[in-house]
């Protein structure tokens, strides 16, 4: 893997590479995208079958677009019972992390004012789930689950179809034991637009989640406003903050587990050892080897994969804010010290133990998190994204009486009259 | 104005036409916004100065975009001294509200595992403040006090200078009285790129907020991504919610106070009130003629102005919701039951004198609120919009070992074995 010293320059050549693996840089399918969602806003089911059909080569129409409890029941036959067990002990750490996130509606009262924040979960919420060479249960899992624990009413999921009209066995599984309420067998920018606009068979949602290809990410960008959308996602990242205390075997295991995700991954270490440097590298070789994904992970650490030395820890943390990755693992001797330095980072891996993996699947934390620099402003995905506040307002007579020639006052000297007019009425002789 | 008697025909038209004004709907503007953020991106300060001198006709500069210190002592000398005392009251307000919304990192422990959140503020965050007919104080604050009570590092301003070069002393007073840390008079399109890229002159941030026009709203959308930004703004809306024991001089002059914004504003009445209706009708034709800005409200209630008659309350508030206003006033018998009811509102005022401009000025919660029926997803703006989230996660080795033939399990199952192999090689013999 490449080894440098940790240089101004490196880290902005670095930070520059990273920041153009971003969705937002593919704008040359934005057409063929746009094309794609305007079809199906004004064509809405014919327009989504015909490209379920050019896309996925598979026969859906409005009879067998949803997934029926035959279908799910075949799943299961499918689908090995060792795995259910499994979903199901994730299912229960991921519920019960997220049921922390729980906000509260409040209000504070004083003497005939009455302020607060009502929070409703969101009505209708659309999970998209990948079909193809991604097919991941415990990503349903991670979806689905918090806006169940938000209590949004209606959850509806869309995926795209075999060639055979199924849907895939292990997805239908996990829709099931999150509590998924329907599930369509669509995918792709199309999916995304009827998700959005509604068509005769796919409802109208108000929030649209969920990981994809770039068509995908490009359609959820495009409908933002019209519903909202989780983050846009981009190549997954691991970034390894280690010193002298770390074990070089751990570490390569780590880094490889996020290089083996795609060719656009990143794995990046930043150590204060260079002798750490230098036997993480030897193990990355040993394991690669011996790994299935051998081709995909070559590819990514020679595109994305980074060994720095730094001068100082200082110095190494600080370029861990600027990567702002969507895992950090700290494995140094105070892990916990470290971690209050750090400002920007999905999801932080405290401690030798706590391998990246174990929250992919686990532990409880969502593994939707901010990528591409991204960190700096998104939060992982949670209970908050299937939520909305209100804000609440009472004021008796008497209090607005006592602050009414201020508020006219203020409105007056905006030149909105009407805005004044509405207040003076009420106190008018 | 506009009276009907609510029917499913009638709404689905009026829900028709409202989300017609969505910035959405504008896209014959996104090529030359998008070519406007390019060459900012490109040429940095060079273009940004040329737009400025374009559009806004002021000759800005590297040495004169900052404002400096004199310039905002000269502004506080060209406003009145009430104003600012206003402006006082309300920022207190404001803050007192805004800091109960404030989240904690929270973490729970048992046997070696602990999971938690940790919640860092955002460094640096831009607010776009508008320039021309529309120099709103009241909104500086809005913006930039829940970035302050959330604790953001530093906090930027963007506004359009006059062709004087100058910046708005209104909008520099309320800036300096919130504690913006830099005002730079940079406007339009031009000034959200040059906040999302970064120019010689303008720091890059992490987020923008802030209402602009249509060139600004399209621009936020575009950058977003490699920027946070808030939700986009569309044009004012009111829905006031009445029965019979509502005053109709209230109600109506509520009605104008939105409909006075622009001639997008939206002013509906929706009451079991058939005379209720009647009246408030009168009440706005003599109101209006007496109003500054007649011909703008004329203009807003002609395109989206309704006065609709429901058969019943229940009716009344599902319409409620489908329309999904900004601002909801409840002037019924009962408001807090009927607010119980209530899934879609920005901001709900309840009684006959929680009068909208109460919230726009003064009472505390913000008045940037979603629009256009989003806020079906989108909250007010608020602290948790200048914060971000991290997980972090920590499992001792005993923590790990009882879970970890499940994660493996899983991972292999995803066919993701170099996931699969991190957590094996911690219990490799």
């Amino acid at each position: 893997m490449r080894m440098l010293t940790l240089t101004k320059d490196v880290k902005e050549e670095l930070l520059d590479k990273l920041i153009k693996r971003s969705p937002n840089n593919y704008s040359e399918f934005e057409e063929r995208v746009n094309s794609i969602i305007n079809e199906v806003k004004e064509r809405k089911d014919d327009a989504l079958f015909e490209f379920t059909q050019k896309f996925d080569r598979a026969s859906i129409n409005k009879d067998n677009v949803l997934v029926t409890k035959e279908e799910i029941e075949e799943a299961y036959e499918q689908v090995d019972k060792k795995l259910v067990e499994v979903i199901r002990k994730a299912k229960e750490n991921i519920s019960i992390y997220h049921a922390k996130q729980k906000q509260n509606s409040w209000f504070t009262s004083e003497n005939g004012k009455l302020l607060g924040q009502k929070v409703t979960p969101l009505e209708r919420v659309g999970v998209y789930v990948p079909g193809g060479k991604a097919v991941y249960p415990s990503s349903v899992l991670m979806n689905v689950l918090p806006a169940k624990v938000a209590g949004v009413e209606e959850i509806i999921m869309c995926t795209p179809p075999m060639e055979n009209g199924k849907a895939y066995a292990q997805t239908l599984v996990a829709a099931n034991e999150a509590g998924v309420d329907k599930i369509y067998k669509v995918g792709g920018a199309q999916a995304i637009a009827a998700m959005a606009f509604g068509t005769e068979s796919v409802p109208k949602v108000d929030k649209i989640v969920g990981p994809g290809n770039i068509y995908v990410a490009l359609a959820k960008k495009a409908v933002f406003g019209y519903v909202g959308i989780d983050s846009i996602a981009g190549p997954s990242e691991i970034l390894v903050l280690a010193d002298e205390t770390a074990n070089p075997r751990y570490v390569a295991a780590d880094l490889l587990s996020q290089a083996e995700h795609d060719e656009l991954a990143s794995a990046i270490l930043v150590t204060t050892d260079a002798e750490l440097a230098q036997k993480v590298d030897e193990e990355i070789i040993n394991f690669t080897k011996e790994l299935s994904r051998k081709e995909i992970i070559e590819k990514s650490l020679d595109n994305y994969g980074y060994i720095l030395v730094a001068e100082s820890m200082d110095e190494a943390i600080s370029t861990c804010n600027d990567i702002a990755s969507e895992h950090l693992e700290i494995v140094t001797k105070n892990p916990f010290e470290v971690m209050t330095k750090i400002k920007n980072a999905g999801a932080i891996f405290l401690g030798e133990y706590s391998s990246e993996p174990l929250g992919d699947y686990f532990a409880g934390p969502n593994h939707v998190l901010p990528t591409n620099g991204t960190a700096r402003f998104f939060s992982p995905l949670g209970v908050d994204d299937f939520i909305k506040k209100s804000s609440i307002i009472s004021y008796s007579r008497e209090s607005l009486e006592e602050v009414y020639k201020d508020i006219v006052y203020f409105a007056e000297s905006e030149k909105l009259t009407a805005h004044a007019n509405s207040i003076k009425v009420r106190f008018e002789k």
